[in-house]
């Protein structure tokens, strides 16, 4: 049986009708993720030629006719090496190319094939329409953000986060237990930060040893159908100090202005704002070196950006990210981040692990 | 203590000769890999500004200050949420870029903050030299290449490879398995075919049950330092067939036959040919549609491909695979892959597992 389709489909009129009010007669599209987005293809080379007169052209390697057939069997195919060149080659008017996407070398090579046609810029005219996700998308995500909490909890009930064991340790452990639940790969590279390198915001997990008393960081997700899942925790090993439940405090109610914000026509860098203002207010601005916040789809970062250098509004179906954080060097830090769903109400929390301070 | 950056500070002087000849005043690296090669920083987001006269920059944002001080305490550091553009503003003269990476979006970014100095292309000058490997880099594609070897001997020892599982419980077994064995991830998206699917060469696992009596197809690899190993092996389940003894054996010699021709100074589209010429005679040339292989390093696919389609010479040290395979569509295909370095002397094999057609 060939799969529904429809989906793809939709896409691909609303994609139709954007090049329309824009006077395209066609529009090529290179990026894998929107090549995926408009037509179902997973494999790892693949381009659509989508046409104002509805003749949409599929196209990719020998290597992929068979999945091709599969997965777009509602387009028309085309098998050629050239893939995105011989697309261009067929094109005539005044097509759209993904300008964030195409490569200075690659444009030459389109601008070569597609001869007296010319090639215009529809810049990120198919990430735009991806921010919204549907019912089918949020499912995914959903799913994706409850592999990551059972994960997570599976390990904090089996002891595996004690003292004694290493960060790379731990985050081998979250990876395997997530594909062992499910997943198809983490979403990106797990982050296991402890002591001091917890106030590294991106720190890459090494030998370092857990040790009592210290933070626990851990920035990790799940893909699942191709949509990424994107949680942050900090916990503490043992007892938690003072100072280490002040900054803790901070930063969850900080995370809690930001999740408040998120509503239908928000703007990001008032939503950025909310949630760091916070912070601010607390002298630790400076220790709040990132952004607050980012689309999670079928990539782990897309469109909004929840950040003061941002622009735009929130609009219903928008997956995002809320992360503040609170590093301060030497010493330690705390992130705690959610992945939700922006809707016509309150926003619907997908990562569900606890945000009360876990002292294990 | 402070890590040894001989290693990239070396790499560094190689591409500053390479700028000289050109005529550079410098040079903006922004494939990331590139960037980690010349400086060994493993973030997300960096770029280096290599200057003719030796005073280079790193650029990095605030997530990554304390991470680049670590990794990358040779080069003058440069913090700002622009990176490239941030570096461009600092160029005068004439500043090579990668015109292979940069987006054309990207490049007017570039030139705006390069003020009147001028951008031309370098291609992939960086790539040229990460093709030839040292000898670090060997020692981590060997381990890369031993994790995955392991992987597959163990889950086949226990009995992991049987009638009744599915693909995708497989995949991830061996993703599981390699992450415990000390991988950093899979290299790619684990390909595991079984039956007609094993026609697909990149068939994406899903349910489809293994089968007494159906090839079972795995091309999978470890990322260790950040190095790819690649190895196919093609398994029968149960019993094998006269047809796919015979599919097995053609495939193992034209593989052989690639394998021997990797030599120093060999034209990668007479390895190709040597290899294919194997299967071409036996009248399946239409059915090994794609290229001989590719070179493995930081990247699962990089410089040089070899196919027919390829150009240049092997040199010593590169590390490349060899990866013949014959599909025919619905009933099953072979493909069997391995990752060798070449030398002066014989290339060395990385991926030791048998290639003997193993019945399970």
């Amino acid at each position: 049986m060939t799969r529904d389709t429809a989906r793809e489909a939709g896409r691909r009129e609303r994609l139709r009708a954007v090049a329309a009010e824009q006077g395209l007669d066609a529009v090529l599209v290179t990026n894998l993720l929107n090549v995926r987005y408009l037509t179902g293809f997973t494999g790892s080379n693949g381009a659509l030629l989508l046409r104002a007169d509805g003749r949409d052209l599929f196209g990719t390697d020998g290597r992929y006719t068979t999945q091709a057939q599969a997965q777009v069997p509602d387009v028309e195919l085309l098998v050629d090496r050239g893939t995105a060149t011989a697309l261009a080659a067929r094109t005539t008017g005044r097509v759209g190319y993904e300008s964030h996407e195409v490569t200075v070398d690659g444009l030459r090579a389109l601008e070569r094939a597609a001869g007296d046609a010319e090639l215009v810029s529809i810049r990120r005219a198919v990430e735009a329409l991806r921010a919204i996700k549907d019912d089918g998308e949020v499912e995914s995500l959903r799913r994706a953000c409850a592999v990551a909490d059972r994960a997570l909890a599976e390990l904090a009930a089996e002891g595996a986060l004690r003292p004694g064991r290493t960060e790379l340790e731990v985050g081998r452990e979250l990876d395997a237990r997530m594909l062992a639940l499910g997943a198809e790969s983490p979403s990106f590279e797990t982050i296991v930060a402890t002591g001091a390198n917890s106030a590294i915001p991106h720190h890459r997990p090494d030998a370092t040893v857990l040790r009592d008393g210290d933070f626990l960081k851990l920035d990790f997700g799940a893909t699942v159908d191709g949509y990424h899942s994107d949680m942050t925790r900090t916990l503490v090993l043992g007892q938690a100090a003072d100072w280490q439940r002040e900054v803790y405090e901070l930063v969850a109610a900080s995370q809690a202005a930001g999740r408040a914000a998120l509503a239908v026509g928000a703007d990001v860098v008032a939503v950025d704002a909310a949630s760091r203002d916070v912070i601010v207010a607390a002298g630790h601005g400076d220790h709040f070196t990132h952004g607050l916040g980012h689309g999670v789809g079928l990539e782990i970062h897309e469109a909004p950006g929840i950040s003061a250098l941002g622009a735009g509004t929130l609009a219903a179906g928008m997956a995002v990210t809320v992360e503040p954080g609170v590093y301060l060097p030497g010493h330690g830090g705390v992130r705690i981040e959610d992945t939700l769903v922006v809707t016509a109400d309150e926003p619907e929390l997908l990562t569900l692990t606890s945000k009360e301070l876990l002292v294990l």
